[in-house]
């Protein structure tokens, strides 16, 4: 085995500690990756809140890194490339969702970058807070040249979890798009909606965001406690991003969606409820997002460098992880922690 | 005042009664309608049993009849062409959805065939559960040739329900749709979706409906109760047409979506809930539907001429609504009723 170290969580309420972690010897398909920046995603936050004990915990699932080994099979990395991961690290293959490319919705369910299970020696797998990551070539993703690797880290799931529906709800030129929230995912939201060409609103309890929205290239602002403003724009917007961390009321946001349009609610996973008739008037949609498939993500990384789309991000030391953790609770970042995992050594 | 006999409701529990009641002078732009057939929606069962009694409520909106009478304005119709009235008789006109032919969605709210308010004189709309209904001419429909009036009737709530999701989704040649409910909506929405091309299947808790399925020109029949077929089904159809009538959980038939594919959840309007996580794989979306603008309904019309649609019908006379209203109650019927009016004078 290969030894490296990293952050892990303990019990929930506790720091996460650093400690020696071990990573799997490459097998013929995999590469070795020093780990430079990984995102400090919410749903990192969720895991180490929610930690039991029962496995353990090492958090991200947004990184990158550089290449320093790579097994006997692997054609596709040498020692040395810059590459991205994200939160699938495995899957099937053979599946009808991984043969169409959405590696996400495997039927036997992806391999998850951390507190996942390994498809072959049923181990617990440890996330990006570590300083080296063994993956299988097919879920690393070259890294292309000119993107900071720091601010380009957070792409790999909340740059794809954002990308894949406004591509597949065809946003582009001319589209009307909102973007309710405006954190981690929602800033790239609007970053991307921007590229593609859409007309992008930015809908935030937050009116003090204006500047922060039109920097993004936003071309408007509408703070959701504004019933006026909020009324005015129903049925404008063909699609909605909906990028909300916490429970809310989505029917709001269903408001604004024009007809045949679509609302993404994709910020916060838990069950949402809608009244049928709120769908029924205007023909709209309700749909959700999530990660992303191999051919997907490599699309959106290829945009981001010929765009020069990364995410805006505050980089602090991997040593300063808990207090990471402890400002995105409150929401005290704009907008994504990124950790700098060069004070950790990548072989212990 | 025009007088004419209808079925009028009392306070709930009541059966309906017969009765005088008046329908206005001819406007510029009305037409005087002779109903000769009107389908029993489940919405009317709705209203019936909500009934309060503050307001006069005479159901029934999916209509068909001869023109008697115009208005001097009108130029669409004479005295004796064939119509069909549908759900909504009046709408603003201006505002954007009604420019966009969805009238339906009116900003200012469609009147409603009964139950609804008189956009020019406030009174309440009276429906189709009587022998003349006086209608703004933009709001009946020619009824095309070689349709049979009883048959033809439930075509205007309940075709035009189904019909719009199955149009707005592209259903064409190829399109997988399982349509959920075998009821008034459900098999008409087979129908349609057979007509359309599609390679259609219905999902039914009764097997003993395979048989009707098969000659409603269906595929296939997946009895709901059947777990290793419905598992088996997952991700299966590009489209879920979800026509049951109470209250229900949709997680089943979400299952069935396939990759990029919609749940149009329409047979009960009331609070639906999915979790995030179920449309999130495999980037489903949840829609809803009910009644259709104007240009949609005319083209629903000529295709079911041209298509040889028309509901499964069992006509009674009118005078025996309160028996329909009991049966339907316990979905004692194949599919719809539709009550034949010519039991009632026309003037009166």
């Amino acid at each position: 085995m290969r030894s490296t170290l990293g952050w892990q969580a303990g019990r929930a309420g506790t720091p996460l500690r650093r400690t020696s972690l071990e990573r799997r010897e490459l097998r013929a398909d995999d590469v070795a990756v020093r780990v430079d920046y990984c995102g400090v995603c919410h749903s990192d936050l969720h895991a180490v809140d929610a930690h039991t004990g029962a496995a353990p915990l090492v958090p991200g699932h947004e990184f990158t890194g550089v290449v320093t080994d790579v097994g006997p099979e692997v054609t596709r990395f040498a020692a040395g490339d810059p590459v991205a991961v994200g939160n699938i690290v495995d899957s099937c293959g053979v599946c009808a969702m991984c043969r169409a490319g959405q590696e996400n919705f495997c039927h036997e369910f992806p391999t998850l970058t951390y507190a996942g299970t390994d498809r072959h020696d049923g181990t617990t797998t440890l996330g990006g807070y570590s300083r080296e990551y063994v993956v299988r070539d097919e879920f690393a993703y070259p890294l292309p040249a000119g993107l900071d690797p720091a601010a380009a880290a957070p792409l790999l799931c909340a740059g794809i979890t954002v990308w894949e529906p406004l591509r597949a709800l065809g946003v582009g030129p001319g589209t009307r798009v909102a973007v309710a929230g405006l954190g981690g995912l929602g800033h790239l939201a609007v970053k991307f909606a921007v590229a593609l060409g859409a007309d992008t609103t930015v809908i935030s309890r937050s009116a003090g965001k204006a500047g922060d929205a039109r920097r993004l290239g936003g071309h408007d602002l509408i703070a959701s406690t504004d019933e006026h403003r909020m009324t005015a724009a129903r049925d404008r917007f063909d699609v909605v991003i909906d990028t909300i961390a916490v429970p809310h009321d989505v029917a709001p946001y269903l408001r604004l969606v024009a007809l045949d349009g679509t609302l993404s609610h994709l910020g916060h996973l838990g069950p949402v409820t809608v009244q049928a008739a709120d769908l029924l008037v205007g023909r709209k949609k309700l749909s959700s997002a999530g990660s992303g498939g191999r051919p997907a993500t490599a699309a959106m990384l290829e945009f981001c460098a010929r765009h020069n789309v990364t995410a805006d991000v505050e980089v602090l030391p991997s040593a300063r992880v808990n207090e990471a953790l402890e400002r995105l609770e409150r929401n005290d970042v704009r907008y994504r922690f990124v950790l700098d995992m060069s004070d950790l050594p990548q072989n212990h």
